[in-house]
């Protein structure tokens, strides 16, 4: 389940290196491990999207102001402290990823990145990508 | 309100005809009926919009993989049994779509499908389309 | 964190102007107030995003008809009395865009505004324009 989906105004889009950021992201989540060093992702599951917004306002619109939000959706089970470890790791690389802009706020950005747990009635997953993952 | 999201990896795009599956998918939402043989999806409520994401990652971006997420979101108040019905009916002709694609493995390909309740705490509808479905 | 992501059917693209939509509903946004005259919303924290669909169908597909799906999430400790306001405020001035529309029926047009309060168990904010905001 672990996915990832990314909203976020198009004037980011020649600013950075998106799909960088999504196999960063990616390989940020399928990396991160519990106190006993389990994985606590399937790497088969991770999917991380990106979508640039056809037409945006953000704020008051009185200057080049860029938006990305981070939505997170994970399955049930997992520990308060892991869900904590994740949203900070996740968090972080996106920061670095950012920094540069952070830093010459051209143009000024805000990330907000959140973690839902899924709360779905009806679930199935079928496909040829989970068994090549299994161990 | 029966409102179904789909988000899918780019790599799809040249490969299947996302346009029939929606109408598929639609057909599908409009066509399920209860125990008594009563439509439980008013049709004039039913929408599938589908979402390439721009960018992406799946898994560890090893190979040629593609994930296709699909969320339906109704209103409360249906059965347990009528969300497993609507749940497996909706998979199934999703499944039936993509069978090409699974069985030639290219790309590999997840595919998983999520109903939720709507949990609104406002809610408004307005326009003309309900209009031409009432009986 | 009011993020208002907005989804719709691409056959409204030509047929009316989303930017001005956004600009008009993220000035509604940050002009809500409550019985105190205090804005309930952050102006440095509100965004308006707009997604055409790349493919869809709507209904029965019998005719061209169009949905336009307006998703606002907000965090949790508004007044009951706050959302309402805010729902109708919103939903009204979204009317009120598309009245042309729904004059002409060119197309047929359905719109849904629902309201959700945020139920993240993570949630981090990082950037440079909430500082441009603070009073």
């Amino acid at each position: 389940m672990p996915h990832l989906a990314i909203q976020y105004t198009p004037n980011l889009e020649s600013k950075t290196d998106m799909t960088a950021l999504c196999k960063k992201l990616a390989n940020t989540i399928t990396g991160i491990t519990d106190e006993t060093g389990k994985h606590i992702f399937p790497t088969g599951g991770t999917r991380v999207l990106a979508y640039p917004a056809a037409h945006f306002a953000v704020a008051d619109s009185s200057r080049d102001m860029a938006f990305i939000y981070l939505h997170f959706r994970v399955m049930k089970g997992r520990s308060s402290a892991m869900l904590l470890k994740s949203g900070e790791l996740l968090s972080k690389a996106t920061h670095e990823h950012f920094a540069p802009i952070l830093a010459s706020k051209d143009p000024y950005l805000s990330i907000t990145f959140q973690i839902d747990e899924s709360t779905e009635v009806f679930d199935s997953r079928h496909g040829t990508i989970a068994p090549l993952f299994l161990k």
